[in-house]
């Protein structure tokens, strides 16, 4: 028996949204078939299923347990993966869903958040061998209790680079509603650029900083595993944004994207006397409490004192404050201070290492706009700055327009 | 460690149809488990899922595979026993929900309709002695391929009973939105009487003949393993009825029940030249076709010619025809005739073996409301009409009303 010719994809909530589109995701399905490849697909709950579940549970208890949540919400794939191998069979194609469960995708055992350890071959290229398309409940494992796990945000695309991981494939389309990845969005800025190409590590600096086409665990494992994800619509037959090494890359642009995210709050920590230990200490405590850090600065300013200022989510910053604020005698600070009302304004792109001037660029707009920067970090292949977010769209506009203007020259 | 005081408890779609009536079961299983109980739950699907999941497939294909059928509908259970999970945990009770497949509820390969082969009690009993309400998703079971099943009509209350029996427990509760089993449809008859007590026989008859409140399997599989059914409602705490063996029975009533069944049609073979074999033939051939045939009446006419009537699903009706007419020729038979708008009015008692004159007194009552009777059937505890379907209200009024008086004679 010759080799098959695997093809993951990965179906989005909205691709599968209703009767309808699982009947078009069906026919996309076929055209493969038709082509020789062999499918495996993984998709998504329908639509709005995981806010609904999530909103029954909300109803009963404001604390759910995770094992139950995990119960609860793996139901949506369940749902979806039956649903579109009925389409599959009304239009002549041979199809067989599975759980998690049942293909064995042993994870760990953090509910709502696990992580995947190991996932069986057998019964899935057994189904593949006899013609079927092989249809896999995105987002779901099992640990080594079978108890049900969910992977968390972005899990059904983690599932499929997973799939296409251990079924030696190279390639693993990611279907959603959207046409690729952008260098903004283009809700704030009218025409972005769709990349054609994108490095793993910008897509991480991507998705880290704000950009929600991808979630980034599913671009480390794809990264980890050598696996192109060609993002692309279900809705149309375009070609979307292959992300693949930086190696293999034939087009590069100075910037892949600008993002903003305005899920983040900013504390400072006053006027700390210098010595050695204290982000150790301040980190340290807030580490061990689950509150991720994102940007962090520290400034020595004059009197040997230091102040600290770094962001975590909102949803995290009263017991950030609390926990600072109990920190603030031991270290001889003279004040903690939040602020909600910020963006965080971010450029990405691998080209950056090599144009010269590209942040001094960034400054420079954002000051021909009055924009006042109130933290700047940088990364390898990026730069973000805290501004105050009335400033948000404005800030984003203007630098993805400097550097298109850039890639024009 | 003593032994457990093991409760099953089945709670029906309507019992758990909303956060807040999944919240009013949590509070129900809270007493029991403060009254020592160690309780094992078995919920069915929240109100009108399964409808709407139904639905759902038929927008897509108007043949579902049966296993992506039973793959879709398991969702339904095993979103209802997180939610109970959920609802016990927040009012202070541990639990934990398992769903078929977890608890190794292994049945036949018999998609929409398997039948439990068996149970594994090791995990159920593990968090019992762990002091954990045990939630199990009824239903649903996995064949020997991990394929998940379904049990069909009535499938939850066939999981509680199989629980009760592997578990080794006397009772089983069964919770519904009706008091119990009554004598009569209330819609029907203004005030029927709350049967405080009915033999498995008498339930099995009923079920059969159209009442609802118990699909026959599970009041056979009770039966088999001699488990006592308490039927009550979970929207009060009024005792219900108990399904239990006629030995054992205190209370008996010549009649436990009159019932309409209006999903049958009636199929006429008319004068075959009578010889032996003919029912075979027929019936042979149904049932092949997997034709489920009620009521049969074979009569013989003048000149030794037979008329055989009988009655089928009123969905098979066309095929059943079809099937006769093919054999007409080979009968003999002068015609076939259909006939679908009848009822079957029924009246059911192990009281009426003793009574004299029951069969007389119900015929009697459909004379004087000039009713005509279409064919007539008997069994050990029961009696059937078939009737034009605009009478079926009519004759169940008139036979349930004599029946009460005779009781109160």
């Amino acid at each position: 028996m010759p080799d098959l010719r695997i093809m993951v994809q990965k179906y989005g909530g909205t691709s599968v949204g209703s009767a309808e589109r699982i009947k078009a995701v069906a026919e996309r399905i076929k055209t493969y078939v038709k082509n020789g490849f062999s499918v495996v697909v993984v998709v998504s709950a329908m639509g709005k299923t995981t806010d609904e579940l999530v909103s029954l549970a909300s109803q009963i208890t404001a604390q759910p347990s995770s094992r139950e949540m995990d119960m609860l919400l793996s139901t949506g794939e369940q749902v979806s993966i039956a649903l579109l191998a009925m389409a599959l069979h009304e239009i002549g194609i041979d199809a067989i869903s599975y759980t998690g469960s049942q293909i064995k995708v042993l994870t760990d055992g953090n509910f709502t958040r696990a992580k995947i350890e190991s996932i069986s071959t057998d019964r899935i290229m057994k189904s593949l061998r006899e013609n079927k398309v092989v249809i896999v409940a995105g987002f779901q494992g099992i640990d080594n209790e079978e108890n049900i796990t969910t992977l968390g945000r972005g899990g059904s695309d983690t599932s499929a680079v997973a799939l296409a991981a251990v079924l030696r494939t190279r390639d693993c389309e990611i279907y959603t509603d959207v046409n690729g990845v952008y260098t903004a969005d283009p809700r704030i800025i009218g025409q972005p650029i769709k990349l054609s190409q994108v490095s793993y590590d910008e897509m991480l600096e991507l998705a880290r900083l704000g950009a929600a086409v991808l979630h980034s665990r599913s671009v480390e494992f794809a990264k980890k595993h050598n696996i192109r994800l060609h993002v692309r619509s279900s809705f149309n037959y375009e070609e979307g944004t292959i992300v693949m090494p930086k190696e293999e890359m034939m087009e590069k642009y100075v910037i892949s994207g600008v993002t903003a995210k305005r899920d983040e709050a900013k504390i400072t920590i006053r006027d700390i006397p210098d010595r050695p230990g204290i982000a150790a200490r301040v980190f340290g405590l807030l580490g061990e409490n689950k509150i991720y850090v994102n940007m962090i600065v520290q400034s020595t300013g004059k009197d040997n004192k230091a102040s600290v200022s770094f962001t975590v989510l909102k949803s995290d910053l009263d017991r950030a404050v609390k926990l600072c604020e109990g920190l603030k005698k031991e270290l001889g600070a003279s004040a903690v201070e939040a602020k909600q009302n910020i963006a965080i304004v971010s450029a990405v792109g691998v080209g950056m290492l090599s144009s010269y001037g590209v942040a001094g660029k960034i400054f420079q707009v954002l000051s021909e706009q009055n924009i006042n920067i109130e933290m700047i970090s940088t990364s390898e292949i990026g730069i973000s700055c805290v501004i105050d977010d009335v400033y948000a769209e404005l800030a984003q506009k203007v630098i993805h327009r400097a550097f298109i203007d850039m890639e024009q020259q």
